[in-house]
């Protein structure tokens, strides 16, 4: 169920407004570690997150759903039957990638569901390398590329599959076909609390629901980058900061987005 | 192992008390999103909580524990089937139908674990709608009919399955076969932060260890509301609520407690 | 990839230095519901989190990781598996029996496991009883008897496995074949939040990557002594007090642990 119109949002500010507006209904099938802390960020974003993950109903939900999200972190066998369910579902989806390159089930699926054309996705740069094909991988969720050296690995997979592609990383690089944009700004303290590049994925997912793919992971990546700056201010640390980022993104508003110098190319 | 005696407690204050005196093993066999909030809660409220969720150890875990709670959030085929030994074990347990109606998987497992009588129905008013056979069920946690137009709906459920059943919502309304109360209060933030009602479950399995599930509903539902409102004066949004409600859940009084209008018919 | 060289670290101190420098990978085969507190604790420690716990892919990921945590928490039926991959990884690993003795199939699980030799067992009085053979267990996972206790029993399982074993209480006691230490100090608000001991168990995981299991232990409990007491100071409660622990343990500075008494015999 795509709320998106003809005049979709073009700008983060817009986006977000269009998300508190519509509050889509964002189906997460994502990693034990982190459902919590996404669930809340999507909440705080203004979405309905709903972990809807087990075979049988996933596909069905992604069927209502505005917008998915497939996390492949902790990917159980129930979870990638319901992910293969959910991404044919017709509804924008958005790939996370988690380590794949180093590890083979994760690997082969990512493989697999690439065929159902997601709108978004988004890694660091080690694991955007090894989805194309030109990298080793990760060792897991910190990346040891940095987002330039993906570059033209983000460009050929966007090619490739007809999605955007967002590495994220101190900038943010985000790529299609035929437009590219860095986002710069936000905390490091980010990299230090687990779960939010992969809640960053769930925003995109569902910003998908009300604008177009680029335009979701421009927008989502701006957000993030704001509402971890502002945290940062207010934290003594990781614990405070993971705290502080949920009340900043829910008091974020469109406004203080207009002032971001957002994705220029 | 049902610690309730003849005298069983039948304020929120004096349940509230037998709760932190018995310290009750609620066992919870919930979603992958909530378990850390909702094991927390139950922490904060005095009881003890265990996430025992796998077959061949659900049913003889039910056994010694004092509470169950089944919320189907997440219903992977382990959890099923644990739920199953679980709900045949004699001791009083909680049910928590999420997203019922709307999911085939879970609604056929809540039909089919009514059968060995839950002591409680904890729901919003879709899934209790649902549940009763007179809704189409929400489209997640979120529900879209309010608690009231689900009264009808709770009082034949209750008097189909004898269980009391409790509707979350602004107000929160709990009928059993022949009573009725409704809790207000409470801050709004907690339906912005992702399992404040699936831990509302768990705290009623734990007072349903210590006295009758009506009261322990009841009970459940006033010391909620007397913690959120306390949360949210030292709050700045929903992830500083999230930490302040499981203090002021910690610092609670039954003394707290006796000033609150409390299920009054 | 044990990064451990001739020259290893004997202090707490020299090992938080080391961990902070390797950064070690530090996979987790860990329960559902202290998943996100062990991760973003072992990143605030300095040490890398990856909770690769399926089969196919667990036991690779062993060997490139540098330490290794099997907790028994909610051990699903491919939890069991990726276990049984990881532990004949020739990677250093600890396990936390959670709950052994009064449930079935982790009981079964922990003495199969025994015999690929984990670097450190810890656990709680009871579980180190059962484990050794010499209690019932206990109901969940909290205690109900005391470190001191379970000594001979911790001294009798440490000679029979050749594993450093850690009993956590009021007192941690930490022994091995033929040495002995007491950590004191730490904060009993430990106890009130779910995962402070499955948390630890991970962090002896991360110090088992760069130093021996004994000295891994004690630092460890150190470590964890020192930021629990610290965060006490500046919590109002259970919610409050997990958020600064996260806070203390990324402040916390070698130097910090130099004048606490550490592991003497």
């Amino acid at each position: 169920m795509v709320v998106r119109t003809s005049s979709s949002p073009s700008t983060p500010a817009e986006a977000l407004e269009a998300v508190r507006r519509a509050a889509p209904l964002t189906q997460c099938i994502t990693n034990a570690v982190v459902t919590n802390f996404t669930a809340n960020a999507l909440l705080a974003l203004g979405a309905a997150p709903a972990m809807c993950d087990i075979p049988g109903e996933a596909g069905m939900f992604a069927g209502i759903a505005g917008g998915v999200l497939v996390n492949l972190g902790t990917p159980t066998a129930e979870q990638r039957d319901a992910a293969r369910e959910a991404v044919v579902a017709g509804t924008p989806w958005v790939l996370d990638p988690v380590a794949v390159g180093a590890l083979p089930v994760r690997t082969a699926l990512a493989h697999e569901l690439l065929a159902s054309r997601p709108a978004v996705i988004r890694g660091n740069a080690s694991e955007i390398l090894a989805l194309a094909g030109t990298g080793a991988g990760g060792r897991g969720v910190d990346a040891t590329d940095s987002p330039d050296d993906a570059r033209d690995a983000a460009v050929a997979l966007a090619g490739r599959t007809g999605a955007t592609v967002a590495v994220s990383g101190e900038i943010d690089l985000i790529v299609d076909a035929d437009r590219e944009a860095r986002i710069v700004g936000g905390s490091a303290l980010l990299t230090q609390v687990t779960g939010g590049g992969c809640a960053l994925g769930a925003a995109m997912a569902a910003f998908a629901a009300v604008t177009a793919p680029f335009e979701a992971a421009v927008a989502a990546s701006t957000v993030w980058a704001a509402a971890s700056e502002r945290a940062a201010l207010s934290s003594r640390g990781p614990g405070s900061f993971a705290v502080a980022f949920l009340d900043e993104l829910a008091a974020l508003r469109p406004d203080d987005l207009e002032a971001r110098a957002g994705g220029d190319r």
